[in-house]
């Protein structure tokens, strides 16, 4: 798919300058642009590479003025930053919306409901009472359990699996590999030193305009349900465990892990590699700097924490350069040590 | 599938109080119960939802006294929480038991070989000679390689992979997209600066009544085996290197990784995100707190360590305490300088 | 596939002692190996189970002076451990030489180009105007996207999952289950508290000799590519953010984590669990131990660091230990103030 620079420009309602007939098909960054790709400039750091890319096509702001010719055809355009992400989204729109159809071999139980402009990629697999709503995009590979229940405009990538029960809202959007509604990690020890496993029958339930990234896993509920309040942004590889709440619009990033049956605010942000143990609750808009071994409850709104246990962050961050410090002070501490023998000794022989 | 109360009394020898033919589907907690599911109250601390709870049915214990009126159906038991219990294992064993045939389109090489009530889901792939036992349950999407054997009563849910060679033993539960039997970390660094693969060409065994999470990985001995011993239990996203053994009932919470060739005992206990070095041994009973990364070798059974690098546990905690306290240490010492400095001077002019 | 002692002496141009009609299918090591194994015996540690082996084969050096009549058949060799890794690669080349075929059912656009002696598993999906080279072997339950490229030679190990557009290139090796190209996480804070997603519409570069373990992901760069440079081996479970750039033969630990947009150099050794925050550039020849939290960027080549945060190693590994001791400092420190008091004391009452 190949459109022309004086078709975009139509459609940014800018200006082109140079060859309206230069074709793109793709985007790049001004630095690493080829041929036939779409770059914008924005940022002056980068203004060397606006006179070398080798993108077709450039996005410029209406008041840059040129300091040397450029070979690209430029487009003028208010915020060219701007008018490159409403390129961008467009772009993503119409991907999405191309993706319909039942591709073959699928599996669909005959019970399952779907709705309209549904995609089902092939080696997708929809079980029993399954119930998917309008426009979602099922990507080839995926696992819908039965009875689980997925809402319109919602798209899970290659490789997703939903474990049966579990239910998933509007314009939600998981990446490959990603496991919803796998069992709790519950065990009972017995008296020989074996364990016997707990039941795990809750659901895992996921609001609207959640995003997860991939080959993450999150656990149902032993009873009830693990929940993700909407607008709630999950990168990869993050566990999150059984009867887990999160609260709205809180953003976890990479290898981050959840401990069963913490509450989780909103508005929260949360670090890669963070620890979080089990029952806590953790307030609204907390900060949790990456790698930090959360082992109390966080009472209060917006606090920061970092460290391994974490606590605050200011004093945390003290404590951490003096101990990058302890060398010295354990050496002014000898030579006190010192001094102070001395005097003693002074003392005596006084 | 719908059950009234009558029935499900007549199951656990209990009494019903109020209307015998109220029917549920589902379980649900008392304080989140919705009509048509089943509930139980023992813990005091829920009480108040004993009267508000919109379960259909609720277990109570025998020998709680009533201080309101209750909507739900009640059903008197001994004990509530054990016979709630009873009713989940029952419940998925009716559940397991119901998954048996072979769906289409599924692929089989002619040469495997399968045990009686087999499930075998749509797009699973069974390799050469791969020989799965009785009542195993293969959900749709699993690929067992060539040469694996899989015993009796085993689950491999959605997505997991076993690559050949490998062998599973009775009554293991393997979760959604875990990998069993991926090639070993193993290069060897050459002059040039590249490295060269060491072949990777032993197996991974699991022993008996093993569950493993979703999303894990267990690598392939070099030669030989990475084994896990029996009744062992692995959460998810846990990394598993080439020739570890883990011991018999060692449980190890999510995001945990063991490196190559360590040993860890029995009846372990190994936290969420802990590092463990290659080349341990890690004493039967070693208790290894979240987020510490051993180092060393525990040698002595049931050692409790915390830290990164991690230590005995006690010690641990004073460490990290006064971690904590480091800024007002630095400030004591400084105020000892202050003095002692003092001192000196008064000496010098006395 | 069987193969007797007579011919592997053959093919090693060796010296069989005993039986050279003796078979082996497999390898074992030979304090473990069974019957119908080959075992080598090189590290004098092991030479007790030279004489207890159950191999049917041990590679045997020249040199080495039996002590004791054995059982299995040797092969003599000038180097046994040289031998047997001869041995194990041929094993691994012919096993790979021997997958070729397209299985049913398997998805292939018919836009899509397939190169010669391709293997193409059951239930694997190549998209529209893929490009697979030579040789290549996508296992069963492979997905790659539209527009993907992979070059000669390449294996792609079941479930993995390559999106649009992404680059792959020769002799890479990608394990089960590896998500690439997944969405980078970008998400631009809103006023109302809410996110909106940055589109991410780069792609993932993964160069020449690359080996990527299971489970792993690698996301696309929001613009441009992320990209993998030749010869880097990666371990399981590694997070890769997008717009990072690893340079050549770098090799990383399981469970790593690398943030957005970070440039790690060449020759550099990354350990298990460590984690990388975005924006910084990492000197070639880094060696960063394993759960260390590298939170500034390292500048000077083959640089040591360890510790969260972490910092040079010799001084880290001191603070480490004092921090250890900090139980003792602390009590040293409340002596010296006593006796500092006692001191001011004396002085006061002199």
């Amino acid at each position: 798919m190949k459109i022309n620079a004086e078709r975009i420009a139509q459609f940014l309602e800018g200006k082109v300058e140079g060859n309206g007939n230069a074709e793109v098909g793709s985007f790049g960054k001004i630095e690493e642009a080829r041929e036939g790709q779409l770059a914008f400039f924005a940022n002056p750091k980068y203004e060397e590479f606006l006179y070398k890319t080798k993108a077709s096509v450039v996005l410029l702001n209406d008041n840059y003025e040129l300091k040397q010719p450029v070979t690209a055809t430029l487009i003028r355009v208010p915020d060219a930053y701007i008018a490159f992400a409403k390129l961008l989204q467009i772009y993503e729109e119409l991907m999405k919306s191309q993706l319909t159809g039942i591709q073959q071999p699928s599996y669909i139980d005959e019970s399952a409901k779907l709705g309209e402009e549904v995609f089902v990629g092939a080696f997708t697999y929809v079980g029993a009472n399954a119930v998917i709503g309008n426009n979602v995009k099922l990507y080839p590979g995926v696992y819908v359990g039965n009875d689980v229940k997925i809402d319109d405009n919602t798209i899970l990538h290659p490789g997703v699996k939903i474990y049966f029960g579990c239910q998933i809202g509007k314009n939600v959007t998981i990446h490959a590999g990603t496991v919803i509604g796998g069992d709790g990690f519950g065990f009972a020890p017995q008296d020989d030193g074996s364990y016997k496993k707990v039941p795990q029958i809750g659901n895992v339930v996921i609001e609207d305009n959640v995003e997860i990234g991939s080959n993450a896993t999150i656990d149902r509920a032993t009873v009830g349900s693990t929940i993700i309040h909407s607008g709630t942004k999950l990168d990869n590889l993050i566990q999150i465990a059984h009867n887990v709440e999160i609260g709205c619009n809180t953003v976890i990033a990479a290898q981050a892990g959840v401990s069963g049956s913490t509450k989780i605010g909103k508005n929260a942000m949360i670090g890669g590699q963070v620890g979080i143990v089990g029952h806590l609750q953790i307030a609204d808009g907390a900060k949790i700097n990456a790698q930090s071994g959360v082992s109390k409850s966080i009472k209060e709104k917006n606090t920061a924490v970092t460290g391994s246990p974490a606590y605050d962050y200011t004093s945390a961050l003290r404590s951490q350069a003096l101990t990058r410090n302890l060398p010295q002070i354990e050496k002014r501490l000898a030579e006190l040590e010192k001094l102070v023998q001395q005097l003693m000794q002074e003392k005596i022989n006084f």
